[in-house]
């Protein structure tokens, strides 16, 4: 699946930002009103988020696994600066993976903010 | 495919990026003369573009598919800052997908600029 | 596979990065002592590294190839600055990947610091 933010957002403590624009979702894991892929098929699984904040601050979300976080991704205090991560994780039928707000700023732009996910092996 | 631009590159204002050191081409897909990853066969695709401008300026490209943009990747004003976005796209047979300008600066280092694909799935 | 740095760490000249928090190793081809990712099957990788420095220095590393640097990974001296690069490489079984120093600062944080490796075809 991919999905990007529409629009810029301000995030809430713990909330998992919901990418509203899904631009593919093979196998309907990513659910666009909570913002959890939910695994469909226990494999390998890559994962890439991109972040921008607004107003060129700083700003770190997390790739959440099952509630903990797996790694950080952080915005640096420039226009126009964006990070991504990739990280490959196992993944059981059922396991979630979501995008957080970790720490310093709390809003974020849209366009820039997406997410995505997808099968590479059924073996782990 | 993964192709890399070998020299600092001045950008009009519609054309692709002619990624010209060809890294890998499974299924020759992609076309360095004209920039353009013509899909071979139907499925989910992963496209990644990097993007460093020269001299510290901003610049914004996009990943276009079939003349739309699909979404931007920029680059901010702080030398040795690069950006990187990660996108997954079902792809009919045919399709195409390049790299070009959208806004700010026209120029971009070498090396540091690149753009990849590769198919994950044949279903979509 | 997928491993992340835990430590802030400092390298050497010529010494390849051991990111030591090994979260997926499929293939067992990452070697997390020598941080070196030996090539299981031949076939087409996706290699991924994202790099952040220590007080927003200037880093640049480099995926090197079988001890050939295929393409420079920067990060800027903004703080929490971390680039990505992405690419896609025809594979020998027997040939290693990995990711080490190749200019500016010498220092690199934990956590932001990672990369990833996973096949997507058999085929070259």
């Amino acid at each position: 699946f991919s999905a990007i933010l529409s629009n810029d957002t301000h995030l809430g403590n713990d909330d998992a930002i919901k990418y509203n624009n899904v631009l593919t979702n093979l196998g309907n894991g990513y659910d666009k009103w909570c913002g959890h892929f939910v695994v469909p098929t226990k494999g390998l699984y890559v994962f890439s988020c991109t972040v921008m904040a607004t107003n060129a601050n700083t700003i770190t979300l997390g790739i959440i696994k099952n509630g903990q976080s797996v790694l950080p991704v952080s915005s640096a205090n420039t226009p126009w600066e964006s990070s991504t991560r990739v990280v490959v994780l196992a993944m059981d039928k059922g396991d979630r993976v979501w995008v957080r707000r970790l720490a310093h700023d709390r809003n974020i732009q849209g366009h820039y903010n997406s997410f995505s996910g997808y099968l590479i092996s059924t073996e782990t």
